[in-house]
């Protein structure tokens, strides 16, 4: 069995990432083709010229830039699951930092939570299996090679999960547009959960009321909110200022 | 002369600015057509029912979601020139933040900013006439309705304009990968000019060496950075956090 990865970051990411790529795709007019015939090489990829149309037809998409890895779904990306979780968070270390996303509806705001919850540096990424969207390849794209780079994990049960990591030492704390308290007002301090929601909805009933604390985003002109990936940004990015204010 | 809005959003918050309307141009078979046959009749704009082929060429794009505003170009969208931004930051009130974008090459991107910039409630947008993109219907789309709320102002020499602003008593902060400095250890509550820059390159030489001091965001993880929203967004936020503490 194999899986798609399109787009030139995330295809770099992946053909670095030591996983077993099975086929590289290029454009055959493709700029970077030379680098990528290197990148090919360097992973033990096969490489197989393409016209747009074959790529196209491949990815699924027409938004490849020219460049699709096949690569061989082996346990590298299967280790990541519940269990990892709940081993790794038995006994939390005490900078730990999960992101939770409530049930995100489009890929590509899926794929910018990954981008930038891997720039802030978070332990893993957490989402219901059932709800919303999952790791497409356009998501995967969207992480511009993110999600090489933090383990990301389907839960069956979002809401028990974060029960447990709570009984475990986490804070779980969500954002809400109707919270009171502003998202710095809140002590991030401790190992975190943060949650997000939807792009229209925010978060479903039962997550929210298993948070900790709610905090809110002011949005002072504009008719509607922060994109998703923007609040993620400004919330991990909170996180990292506490710590590193606290040392 | 008239100008093309599309997009749910972008088209409501138009439709909503009391500017002069031409047409609005809706999708026959939209969800939201009642809707927006209301909106249509309050802004007094002549309805055009149309065929997704006929929207998508006259929307240059197919991500129109079935809604084209056509504005009439008045004087109400060109009140906010470089002429607006000299007198009105001539005695900067305290309070006083700007967003400056330098040279953002991606429409979405630059959109996207403008939405976030919203949000934080800068007093103003501006950025280089000549180099990147400009205010398009996609980056408006993108936007979400935020390209109605704030000032943008195309400058004809970025720099300049910066030193202007500098000699009238707003401080200068500029984004940048390699600064020594973290993001939240300026600080932002005197009046603030924050200067982003191109996705790839970041700030330009001059743009950088007109800075009154550069600050960084820690990249973790991940090959790449952050995008160029989700920073804007981060640093912008933290100027709300201290100058709400500050109060």
């Amino acid at each position: 069995m194999t899986r798609i990865v399109y787009g030139v970051h995330a295809a770099r990411a992946c053909l670095a990432s030591g996983r077993k790529i099975k086929t590289l795709h290029l454009l055959r007019s493709m700029k970077l083709r030379s680098e990528f015939e290197v990148l090919a090489e360097r992973a033990g990829a096969h490489l197989q010229l393409q016209e747009r149309d074959a790529l196209d037809t491949l990815a699924g998409s027409r938004h490849h830039q020219g460049v699709i890895v096949e690569v061989a779904e082996v346990a590298a990306r299967r280790e990541f699951n519940e269990d990892w979780l709940l081993s790794k968070f038995d006994s939390p270390p005490p900078s730990s930092l999960i992101l939770a996303l409530d049930s995100i509806e489009d890929s590509r705001n899926f794929g910018a939570c990954i981008r930038t919850a891997a720039a802030a540096g978070v332990d893993a990424i957490v989402y219901p299996k059932s709800r919303g969207t999952r790791l497409t390849p356009a998501a995967e794209k969207a992480a511009s090679g993110g999600a090489e780079q933090v383990p990301i994990i389907a839960l069956s049960n979002l809401v028990r999960r974060l029960n447990w990591l709570q009984a475990h030492g986490l804070q779980v704390i969500g954002a809400d547009s109707d919270a009171l308290t502003p998202w710095h007002e809140t002590d991030l301090n401790a190992p975190t959960v943060l949650v997000v929601g939807s792009e229209g909805r925010g978060l479903r009933k039962f997550t929210k009321s298993s948070c900790d604390a709610l905090v809110s985003l002011p949005v002072l002109r504009g008719i509607g909110s922060l994109n998703v990936s923007v609040a993620t940004g400004v919330l991990l990015y909170e996180v990292l200022r506490q710590r590193q204010c606290a040392r």
